[in-house]
């Protein structure tokens, strides 16, 4: 029983590795890819993307290019975190792969729309492709099985003192998303530097046979377990990976179905509103919590 | 070396322990108590205060009215929470103590002025008296040693998904405190139900000669240790107290210097936003840090 | 010289009469229209469109179906306002034609980049399929001539007292086509009412051979002239047709070019802030006005 | 029958003549002055306003300093309207009148509550002090006839695109102050540099016996009359006094009872949204106008 999954990327580092891991897992199907603006600009994403698919001896797979920056922000360069290139100086030989003329919404709908079962759409960049492919065909929510982001926080944040950079970098995706319907999964910083990666499989990677996998697996090879080191922050190489071992593994993280909301407004814009109250909703005045999307919320690694 | 303290409280059985403790205990000098709306209407609150004094067989204690309610939010009643007096049903006999007619913003002008040296204001309530005193007396400022306000939350809040009740209740006056200017100190939610009352002080007041003493005590036998039962979230009976126990015993809780802010629009209002980043201020877009008020934070419980 | 143009719209009596106006003008080349929802929801929308093409008997103009709903905002109906079927109850008879299965964001892209000149976007609507299509498909702004908009005001609303409907149904949209560098042409409140329909025009199609020209022709009949009445304010029928109208002959309306922004918060959500002042941006210190959009505005009717 | 008055004032050129005719005309009785910073700071504004009722050759009228700064905006100076002592180079002789020590809020409290009828407030700045007044002693709300407001605009604004420079400057006040439930006269933009003063004032000011009156008549010589050239629009002569007038002659000016609410968020900030539709508060959506203060606007000169 595999998982058919679109991945959303802006790759990135992060995205890197994400897109290794779905393309190599056996209990993945990997039905495409849309590139979208977030940790580089667009086209360096979709260059990027298609350079790792390379390297990592993928079959063809379907890659499309999406928004070149948020719905409302104005676009933003993280390339003091991942590097001009946001591969972070990881040399990937150029390639012979295309993008698809389409488009990224236009590769969405017709992958969900063409697949026999439900599909699971992982997000690990801003959700501004996501928001427009919901917007723009409707049709496509009752054939997605769910959408797992890498974004959001319960507790503090990376882009501001309490917002996730992909949901800041695109509040208003983010909002469409999580009040679609479609069921969410937030797998945000409360678990993005803290999910443990096999022994095995960092080992398998550093010595196997595929050029990205052994660049990867050597820089796992450095934080292969739990970190309480938040040193480690912004270094960014395992997070979105671990929304996809989210997929294949999804007892390794404690979740709780939470009303979430995104603000949108004043110095909170971009954070993820998580009621973690004892008895979510029974607030004294603000907005009833049944008007908040309730959200599956990743809130910490089983380390048992 | 006792520390000259005025109380500005919304007694509520929280604050009418916290009056207690800060009456009898050695290490504080009471110098008047100032009255806002809040847990209970006005009126109340004012009664509750002084019927509190004369349970504590307290000196002549000057005591104040002041607002009647927020700056801008509309009143609230917190009836359902803390009982109709405010008191959970605690029925202390009638006082003949009156309150000063000047009013509670002109009453601590004066006792802040008169004092040889600088006060700590201790606000246990919405703070709408404390602003106003400071747009009204600005030269006030200057001879405040400092501001401990119970209130806030750097994690989890009660009134809203991430909002603390007092700072919900009045957010602009909260905000014209926290950039006085004025050192502040934010005892909020984080250590709100996780003080440590020592079972010495709890013992000595149940089974002591005054009113007040007995039915407190009694009450706090319940809660004497560290809890983690967060049942216990919405009993009130020791967190404003805490706020008192700071001053005498500091080294009990873990506090931080923070950048805070309080968020006025949106979901968020009135969350106090706390910078817990490794590197605050280093947001990518938002309002620099170094506009952010720098609060001592008190975020944890020394169980050393 | 005719202006290639395309249609945005929420038939609508309104806009029954401006895609009549569009269909018959001489100096019009209606390339397409594309339908969303608003004064009704989508389906009817564009089954009234089609109507409307085949009473005015129109050649084979394609049409498709766009949003169903705004960005953020919810869905919600006007039919208060346009009756039931948003035609005002003006029966039509079934058609035989059929709407484009690509969708409206496709069909725009089509026809913008297929077009040897650029074109002339003119949006009778909330503006979510014009916001759809510049994030997804930005290269077609460089093929758009201007984008003329009825909806905004600089004075009184009608949907809150300072928003206009249009604009109020889906701020987002109408900020994200304001910021988006095409030229824009905003035909607001401030004139939508008040256009003269040319006696001319009106009688001819009272007393022409097309069903719907007679229709509107008769109700025209009452509203020929510039009207002070106010009382016409709700009655809707000659307003989107006075932006079309506007592209024939712009010398009829005096426009100014003023910095425009879309106010996305409080209680003036959805409100077009227009600069009029002598200075415009020389504000003390918001926003500097060189970030607000230039936006050509129709602030009366030339009476001369 | 004289109206017993109470100014509020940032003196100021406006401030300066508004006092003068406080001071000189028979159906006024001008019960004390209260500053507040604005368009100067606050011991400018005092040093200016006893000038000025020197000048005014005035008896001993009370004057108090309140507010030096708005509830939560930053002080602002407008230096650059009124000139370093924002009585534009005017010099004035140097005074032994002194201001009383009680503060602004004091002076106010005890003036209306003397008073054996209720007291007019003419409130010709940023309204700080009103509203420190209105929720530090709300008892004096039942005493106040109504508040009479230089500030706000239903069309155009000077601070912003929309927003007048005394609201924005405190909007929180301006909020609270029509929220009171005390009646509200709003003298805004609408009318600011609109109204007619009579020639007979203005010449026998210019040539009576008192110094202020005679620099005040000179510059009154100038804008007598309606005007209609907007270029006097910060010259600021006249607007404040004008308020002063309305109180003795209502019938020159046509009013309105609208609905109005001062936006606190967004672009919009300090913006008076009148709700000047034929049926206000029949949004579609918004906030019910029933929660809208009912405001009695001056719309227009009545140059009948
Ligand atoms: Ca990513
Ligand atoms: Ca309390
Ligand atoms: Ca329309
Ligand atoms: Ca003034």
């Amino acid at each position: 029983m595999t998982i058919p999954v679109i991945l959303d990327v802006d790759t990135g580092v992060d995205d890197a590795l994400a897109i290794l891991v779905a393309v190599r897992h056996p209990g993945i199907d990997l039905l495409g890819i849309s590139c979208v603006a977030g940790n580089a600009p667009l086209a360096q994403v979709v260059d990027n993307t298609l350079r790792v698919l390379d390297a990592a001896e993928a079959p063809d797979i379907p890659v499309a290019a999406g928004a070149a920056r948020p719905l409302l922000e104005p676009p933003r360069s993280a390339s003091h975190v991942h590097g001009a290139d946001g591969l972070g100086g990881i040399a990937l030989p150029p390639t012979e792969r295309r993008a698809e003329q389409a488009g990224a919404v236009e590769l969405m709908r017709r992958l969900i729309l063409e697949h026999p079962t439900p599909v699971t759409l992982v997000a690990l960049a801003p959700q501004t492709n996501l928001a427009l492919l919901l917007r723009t065909h409707p049709e496509v929510a009752g054939r997605i099985e769910r959408i797992v982001f890498m974004g959001g926080s319960a507790s503090v944040g990376n882009a501001s003192a309490v917002a996730e950079f992909n949901v800041w970098h695109d509040p208003e995706a983010a909002a469409i998303v999580l009040d679609s319907g479609v069921p969410t999964y937030m797998y945000g910083l409360d678990v993005f530097n803290r999910v443990a990666i096999e022994h095995e499989l960092a080992h398998s990677l550093e010595h196997g046979d595929d050029a990205l996998g052994r660049v990867v697996g050597a820089l796992l090879g450095h934080r292969i377990a739990v970190s309480a080191d938040e040193s480690a922050e912004y270094t960014g190489l395992i997070g979105d990976a671990g929304a996809v071992c989210s997929l294949i593994d999804p007892g390794a993280l404690r979740t709780e179905l939470r009303p979430v909301r995104v603000e949108l407004a004043g110095y909170a814009r971009g954070q993820t509103l998580v009621d973690l109250r004892k008895h979510p909703g029974q607030e004294i005045g603000l907005t009833p919590a049944d008007e908040w999307a309730g959200v599956e919320v990743a809130l910490d690694v089983d380390e048992a």
